[in-house]
């Protein structure tokens, strides 16, 4: 079941054809469910899913807070436009009470994932009855679980659980046998929009994963308004990935000609082709400038903007 | 008594000549004793002192563990080719017992003006039996000391303490009606080598103004090895103040293939005339990557490097 379809093998019209009558056969007259994250592969299974079921493929854009700025209006929009609904669901606030007085980085994932699964999504699974549940799983995930580095997910085969047996639901990966080119291209071949492959890659706590130490609603939104300049002026060079990381450290600044402790804001730019080894992009000084006068004039608190100029190894490409 | 004189009034052969009469008239038959930093204005009042009293004058470096690498070596080498011999004072153990546990800035500066004045200094000053002790104060220290920005190098007064009265001896300060610049024509017209002209600005509170959080003498170890790298790849820069700072957060690294939290240098490198306003300077990039492979190379711990982009305000030199 996991042979791989590598981009020589791929037929994306058969791809999909195929996928459309095994998600149809799966479902049969009953209802299937799935969660939109806006990230690639979780659009091309909606869409996937969509083709298939019609409205009886209930998608939800889980909202935890976490989100940059605008998102979860944006990927709403950009469904819409291809007759696609998506219901948001508020769940800020079980995010949020999740991850209070949580500093180290694993714990902070472990704590999203479980509110994720277990708490929100979990729940709306539950009461849904849906037959199926569609997941955007590639081969890349299966790979880096068995290796260690990312965990399943599926977190009932984690959690020793059939959701067959216990839910009464089945998990679908129509995605399993291809890697992030295959996905693309099968996404290109349903008619996403090129904005979608476009995005740099965003971690799986996103913005809890740009904030160091305890992820607070304080905490979020400062760095989600530093990650909006970032994103904001960085788009036009091309970089692997860049982003805005708000340091827990407090560095002394001045206020009205008098001496306050305030945030410091890191800037990371990254060439890279694979992410496994990465160097900072060389960004004209002027550019460097500009992204620190705009951040101290539009993120309250911040008095200091650095940039990262480390290769990976020995850093990494985010700092949490 | 604390008329400024102006560049345009000074006459340094005619000033060095009326302060050795001062000071020898001060001390007659008795000694003095002075503490000596490796900066400007305590180097220029040692060779004054020098000038008038010879041996009379116990010169003083006190060794407080936060000093950059080989200094007090340095120190002692340069004075001693100018015939002055420079008694150090290890007192690295008492500074360390002092800032243990404190992160708060403040609180570092003052355990160390107070283990520095009442403990070290205090004790040798006491037991010296010295009629007069000699100090660098400038007439900027006094008008920061006015307005609030920094703390009076005299202690005693502070206190409330007449030392001559209290102690038996008496506080001369020949520089009091200098600024900086009169302090360099003075110096030069003293002897002192142009190395120690050249010297970049260093904070009273030295490698300790370096670190955020805790400063052990771990810590202080690697910002100092830090400091080394930026010294040494910064000077030909000519840029008015460079300084690497050890940050207390930690963020991912890899070492050996394996996920590592790590520690963070940030380098600082300004272009100001007054320190009043400064901004960074246009660094090749080259050379920030050179920067930071070296760092990461050199000092132990270490998987990241930034540089910083903020203008002063809201920045300030230091962090710290």
């Amino acid at each position: 079941m996991l042979k791989e379809i590598t981009m020589q093998e791929l037929d994306p019209a058969q791809f999909i054809s195929e996928k459309v009558t095994e998600i149809r056969n799966a479902v049969g007259e009953g209802t299937a469910i799935n969660a939109l994250s806006g990230g690639v592969d979780s659009s091309v299974v909606t869409i996937l899913g969509h083709r298939a079921l019609g409205l009886r493929l209930r998608s939800v854009f889980i909202d935890n807070g976490l989100m940059r700025q605008g998102e979860p209006e944006q990927v709403v929009a950009l469904f819409a436009k291809m007759g696609v609904t998506v219901e948001v669901i508020d769940a800020r606030r079980e995010f949020f009470e999740a991850l209070k007085g949580i500093t180290n980085p694993e714990e902070k994932r472990e704590a999203i994932t479980q509110t994720f699964y277990r708490d929100v999504f979990g729940k709306i699974v539950r009461e849904s009855r849906a037959k199926i549940l569609l997941q955007g799983t590639i081969l890349t995930d299966v790979d880096e679980t068995v290796a260690g580095i990312k965990r399943q997910h599926n977190v009932f085969e984690q959690l020793g659980i059939d959701p067959q047996e216990t839910f009464g639901y089945k998990i679908l990966e129509p995605l399993i046998q291809l890697r992030k080119d295959g996905v693309r291209t099968v996404g290109k071949a349903l008619g996403l929009p090129p904005d979608l492959f476009a995005r740099i890659p965003f971690p799986g706590p996103a913005l809890s994963a740009r904030v160091i130490g305890e992820a607070t609603p304080e905490r979020i939104e400062t760095v989600r308004r530093a990650t909006t300049v970032v994103e904001r002026l960085l788009k036009q060079t091309g970089a692997f990935q860049y982003l805005a990381i708000l340091h827990e450290d407090r560095v002394t600044g001045m206020r009205e000609g008098k001496r306050d402790f305030g945030q410091q804001i890191e800037i990371r730019c990254w060439e890279s082709t694979d992410a496994r080894k990465a160097t900072p992009t060389n960004l004209p000084f002027e550019l460097l400038r500009q992204l620190a006068d705009e951040i101290v004039a539009e993120v309250p608190g911040v008095v200091s903007v650095t940039y990262n100029i480390t290769t990976k190894p020995p850093s990494t490409i985010e700092a949490v």
